[in-house]
């Protein structure tokens, strides 16, 4: 067989027109939203006020299992998609293994990730709806880019809430978002009921994830316009982003190839959601039982040190109840944590494959997994994101371990995104700044005590 | 016929494995390098003190049409390349014109550029030659960027004296050529004679691409093991550049097309000069007569506005003599002109084209040429760098002639790169503190008046 390629694309013809709903292939399904004033669970009408309404019927949809990608948003895809898979032979060749690794590269678009996928499938319904505007949270600062273009597209006004200690460390995301016509305020702000609250206890906060959110819905609830949108966790994002899975099972048929492990980033779950789908799939329905493993920091780490209960969405407690591993909505990252993966929950659907035993977590701290970025930087020549050096990390450890034991296996990855706007982490990490948290039980039992009391 | 694709890849198998030397099929060859102390033209051999000897044969080489890619290069390509060509439909539409635009984009590697391409010519031929490490300047940061990584790839020491103003004012780009490895030093300098002198001058100046030039040829004659590279210019440089065009045309000969217009930004000349090259073959052979315009900034109008005379490559005059369009090597532009494109000559090859009535030039003020880099942001979801909103306005006023006459012609420009590590300028763009700087004929003059006296 001729050598694989580098790169493999999918032609346009080859590209996903459907997303794929893991839900439908579930053996049980996630425990339900709850409305958090009646603990009853919610309907997709009772989210009406919230999303615009096509997306709440796919938040609730669980026996649909294709959804058409409207032929706008397949227009969209197409500016930036398909991403390529690729195989890092440098890497390999680094490592001296005998694993074969492929990674599906989400970082080539402005955004500079994967986000964009399920930015184009919200402003798209947004618009069709007939909203003229959109709010959102930003942390990193990927979400709200991504949004920003999408909306852009669309023809929506947007505003972002920023988490204010990322508005203050990276302007220049917020110049890209200014670029295509966003609104950027530092959260916790005054424009809100719940912004004002919080500043008023702690005057001096950098925010949080979890305050942009309360934030962002306060705004969107006040105008009849406009909906929230969220970037992560809700299984609307993980369908969007599907096509990230779907798009890389192609690419591997068309090579010959299929993962034996998959790794995956986890803050809220919306790029290994996406990768993981369309091979989840397989595993579901027994054709295939590739081991899929969720790699997160141990500065937040929902999945492996988390509880899986009832919580809210935001900090600020008007969001519904979610089952799902989380360290609770007051949980903030220690200040010294560099980039995203920074969310106190984790997706409904994958706690619940992670609970029922279909997948794996590790947990890593962030100066181990920016040894591996940088490492992975200098061998296959593209710079990632801090999010993606977890996945980095998790697929060279399993490369090691093959090293070790002689086997070729398979491994593929989700290299989500660039660093080109985390270049103040990079420094840290050169200067010898960079340091680790690691949550001990005491200040992880605060988070745990503040989860709402159900059943 | 089927709708033409967003974005026409190229395989593996069908990537060019020669470059193609524009001077073979050159009906008359630029004026020779001279030696600035004796005014006699230069041989190959008396370049291999400042270039490794297989680029000084290439840079001396007017017979050879096609030049061997190494395998090696080959393989570095296939990490980041091809290169999509992408059809502009969300511009067209904006623009409600019959043309149809198309643009090779150059802009998802880490270098953010082209000048990847060069780069890893440079760093190959040089560990080839059993060198230890390399110099180099950079302004806006790409090329720095670029020969970090091929020189991370390579196994070679890399030092880069970074015009001092860029140096400040662009943090990031340093740290990620420190991640590649890199040692980075703001020009002028205290290490070097030349810097030294200049500073002794003018304590308080920003540095000059010519002066960074000029630090990093004195740092590289002091080593044996050591070489200088320039990432533009040289016609080195525009075969392995030679790259970009040959990719455009076969990528257009599978959709079917050819370009009526082909538009470049032009500083040394090394993006404008590849993305021709292809199509330049074609009208030096009579095979077809594309129009071919260059668009440089209004603040450094080498070609609009400069003279047609030898000049020195440097400010601190230790190269050769080139014959070019030039500012005069005491040429700075001013301090408000943002990105690259900076250089106060332009490729001799090009400079015998446009002489020669092969090539137009056009020159535009930032400002406009921002106007037309935001459009393009917003249509094509794509944030060009500085130095690519110039090919963007020209490529955008062709289409707009077109829209007035109802002729559906087919343009072809490169998006050198992106402007991530540009976001500053984009800001002054927002908050409406960019300014524009057209030079006076007198300021022009003081340039002029530094020409060395030749023949």
């Amino acid at each position: 067989m001729a050598k694989i390629p580098y790169k493999t694309y999918l032609t346009e013809e080859e590209m996903p027109k459907q997303w794929y709903n893991m839900r439908a292939d579930m053996k049980e399904q996630h425990d339900p939203m709850l409305n958090p004033g009646t603990l009853k669970p919610m309907k997709a009408e009772d989210l009406y006020p919230v999303f615009c309404e096509e997306l709440c019927r796919q938040e609730m949809d669980s026996t649909t299992r294709y959804i058409d990608i409207p032929e706008e948003v397949q227009a969209f895809y197409k500016m930036y998609r398909p991403s390529p898979l690729i195989r890092a032979y440098e890497l390999e060749k680094k490592l001296g293994t005998p694993a074969k690794i492929y990674f599906k590269f989400e970082g080539n678009n402005t955004s500079g990730s994967h986000k964009l996928n399920a930015a184009a499938s919200m402003a798209y319904y947004a618009k069709e709806q007939g909203l003229t505007s959109l709010t959102t949270e930003t942390g990193a600062g990927q979400w709200g880019t991504a949004l920003s273009m999408a909306c852009a597209h669309f023809g929506l006004d947007l505003t972002v809430f920023m988490v204010k200690v990322s508005f203050q460390q990276k302007p220049f995301r917020k110049a890209v978002m200014e670029t295509y016509g966003a609104n950027i305020i530092p959260s916790p702000s005054d424009t809100t009921n719940i912004g004002r609250a919080i500043l008023a206890k702690d005057p001096n906060t950098g925010g949080s994830l979890g305050c942009a959110i309360s934030e962002a819905i306060e705004l969107s609830m006040a105008d009849d316009n406009c909906r929230y949108t969220l970037g992560s966790v809700l299984n609307q994002v993980l369908l969007a982003q599907s096509i990230i899975g779907l798009e890389s099972k192609i690419a591997m048929e068309k090579i010959g190839e299929y993962p034996d492990i998959i790794v995956g980033c986890a803050g809220g779950g919306s790029n290994l959601g996406g990768l993981m789908s369309a091979f989840m799939q397989d595993k579901l329905t027994g054709k295939a039982d590739p081991r899929i493993v969720a790699v997160e920091p141990a500065s937040c780490p929902s999945f492996t040190r988390g509880k899986y209960a009832y919580d809210f969405c935001d900090t600020g407690r008007i969001t519904p109840l979610a089952r799902m591993y989380t360290l609770g909505s007051d949980f903030i990252p220690s200040a010294n944590h560099a980039g995203g993966l920074r969310y106190h929950g984790m997706s409904p659907i994958l706690s619940k494959l992670y609970h029922d035993g279909y997948m794996e977590a590790i947990s890593v701290e962030q100066s181990k997994v920016f040894d591996a970025g940088v490492l992975f930087a200098k061998t296959e020549q593209i710079l990632p994101a801090p999010e993606s050096n977890h996945a980095v990390y998790g697929a060279i450890q399993e490369a090691l371990k093959c090293k070790e034991t002689g086997e070729a296996k398979t491994i593929l990855f989700g290299l989500t995104g660039t660093g080109y706007f985390d270049m103040k982490a990079y420094m840290q990490y050169h200067d010898g700044t960079m340091t680790d948290h690691v949550p001990t039980d005491k200040e992880l039992q605060i988070g745990f005590d503040g989860l709402p009391k159900v059943d």
